[in-house]
């Protein structure tokens, strides 16, 4: 399929309609003359959704529904999580492609995912994901974190498996609740730093702890991020703790997270404290979001939609303003790509055309009330249409 | 159109496939034999959804989208909304059709709805409201609340207008924060009860206000319930105070409200404090649900599903076991249909035919991830298929 690409009338985030030529996967000045023109019938166009945190290795998308009776502990979560991948066949290599596949047709077009190493399935979960990376090469960009679900520090054995997965490809070191699960702090960040030093690769990190504990962890990071000369390269995830924090010590903690370009995950929850969007984005703190694990053991809710999740991020900080509404789509779109460093990334000239076409009057619109959508466009190629990927299925 | 229908292989709340007879609209043993006939397709069939707390009479449906750009306070809302209902001419008639119509499309067969009623407008929302009712008769039930959302107390001639509205056909008093809008919890309060004696009407109170004064005020509120033998007949709506109280003392305000009978409605506001369903249930009060104000001035989000609502409910109540999502359902469906008094309600044999099919496995996938309505039935008439009504349609 041709790259050249003419999109007539069609209206950049709400902007007046206009026409807007692809060459060579890319926005350009002017159109080429073997364009394929697509009619844009003033469709509302934004830019590719940013999946920034998700865990494709054991999502259920296309399986039996599963009965959810599980316990109320984290640890309930977990441990279920390990004896149900077996007894129900999650296989990663087709649950990780069915949920990417599922997600362009809603328009994410590049994705963040947090992929288990344990000392029961070991890399099994990051050669999976790997499979369906290669497959998707070119339809949608897949960043890999080699995350420690059950525990590091706690599971002997857990290190070495993360080392394995980052040499046959994952691209990030991951790590979780240093205090509450790995039980040391200090030490659970040493050994993930150290790891992240010693293959070059960003830090990616699960972050439950509440309120002052919280907080103490992220002045760790931002320590250690600032020691090892890491800024730009470190995200931290839910990080309840942004929520709990009296606002004298919140901004406090936001100047050092921006300083230290230390990033901020959110999935918008509605059960849980959450991150301040707003007062974080103001204080220069990167702030990018993800649909965690959508249809899956640990949680029942949704199908990965991006755009529902920048509704759920504005509802759950009580946007209601349009600026605000436009800010938690900036979050799940240009701050994901900036929290993934993404190149290429936006709207403009230049950069590389991944789109979406929505039938909204404004950006606005679209968070509010996310409608379906229409045409999605993957570096030039239409990838999806009306909710039906074209030239790539899911197994 | 014929109310003899006979349903075939349908799955009640995700049971069994089964055939469903339906005889002058309502469920049956035996089928009739000039029944139409369905074929279900093995999609599982959940009661009709229950509005049990909207604004018909000032939604922005079908109209130009409105740049929001409102102050935080509720007082700049409720200035901006009298302003703006004339400014953009919000007419009633037309708007809460809009509205009904586009929410029976998805599957919601009865709503209670607030109608504003102030010293600018007059009883003109409630007249407009009343006419869509007429129009909207065996296609969607509707209850009208006389609300007085400037203020009722602070703004004299409000209370008449009110008793107008109740004489036009409005079947409950409305009320609102005695304390921090009408700045008098026991005067609001007696009046509003005084009222509902004289005309004998139920009784539907806003109560936005927050922590130990919000407890007070619902205290004030049983009292009077009980005094005036009024058990059963009083709703209060949102109450973010039963999400704001300690343990013990929530748990004996559940015990008043159980025992008075108040029902309690909450939209499941993720960016609010929010009544915790469960723990109010388990006591024994009534809780149903609402989607409040969906795309008008106050907030933007939403379209009145009350499917997505139950998501809501769930993941704000933090819900994530299958008995749990079967509840947030239960809240908007069965629950809402006790808090409004609906005669008939449920899927059991003799009560009226209202219902709606959807593509899920069981009702708590449908919860976790609303699909697409494929079929609405109204008293035993198929009203919209696929999302578009059928026989009726918004102006």
């Amino acid at each position: 399929m041709s790259r050249a690409v003419l999109l007539r009338n069609v209206r950049p985030l709400g902007g007046p309609a206009t026409d807007v030529a692809i060459v060579d996967g890319r926005f350009a000045a002017t159109a080429s003359p073997e364009a394929d023109i697509i009619d844009g019938q003033g469709l509302l166009m934004l830019p590719g959704l940013v999946e920034a945190h998700t865990h494709l290795d054991k999502n259920l998308f296309g399986m039996k529904w599963y009965r959810n009776e599980i316990g109320p502990r984290r640890i309930d979560r977990i441990e279920t999580d390990r004896r149900e991948k077996k007894r129900l066949g999650i296989d990663p290599a087709r649950q990780s492609m069915r949920q990417a596949v599922a997600t362009l047709a809603l328009g994410v077009t590049a994705i963040r995912t947090h992929v288990d190493v344990d000392t029961e399935i070991g890399v099994a979960n990051v050669a999976g994901v790997l499979e369906t990376r290669e497959k998707l090469a070119g339809w949608v960009d897949i960043q890999i974190v080699a995350f420690p679900q059950s525990g590091m520090l706690i599971r002997p054995g857990t290190q070495e498996l993360m080392e394995e997965a980052l040499r046959l490809g994952a691209d990030i070191v991951g790590g979780i609740d240093p205090a509450s699960i790995d039980r040391d702090p200090v030490a659970h960040l040493d050994a993930v730093f150290a790891m992240a030093q010693s293959h070059g690769k960003p830090i990616d990190l699960h972050l439950h702890e509440p309120g002052e504990l919280g907080a103490f962890c992220l002045e760790l990071i931002v320590e250690r991020t600032r020691a090892l000369g890491m800024q730009g390269r470190v995200m931290v995830d839910h990080a309840y703790c942004l929520g709990m924090l009296e606002a004298a010590t919140l901004d406090t903690l936001a100047a050092s997270l921006a300083d230290a370009g230390v990033a901020v995950m959110t999935a918008g929850p509605p059960g849980r404290p959450a991150p301040a969007v707003k007062r974080l984005r103001e204080a220069g703190v990167v702030v990018c979001g993800g649909s965690d694990g959508p249809r899956g053991t640990w949680e029942p809710y949704g199908r990965g939609d991006m755009l529902q999740r920048a509704t759920m991020i504005g509802q759950r900080n009580g946007f209601t303003r349009d600026e605000d509404l436009e800010l938690a789509l900036d979050v799940c779109t240009v701050q994901g790509a900036r929290a993934l460093g993404l190149a290429g990334y936006g709207l403009a000239e230049g950069c590389v055309a991944d789109l979406v076409l929505v039938d909204a009057e404004t950006a606005a619109e679209a968070v509010a009330a996310p409608p379906p959508r229409r045409v999605v466009v993957k570096a030039g190629r239409v990838v999806a249409r009306d909710g039906e990927t074209i030239g790539i299925a899911a197994p």
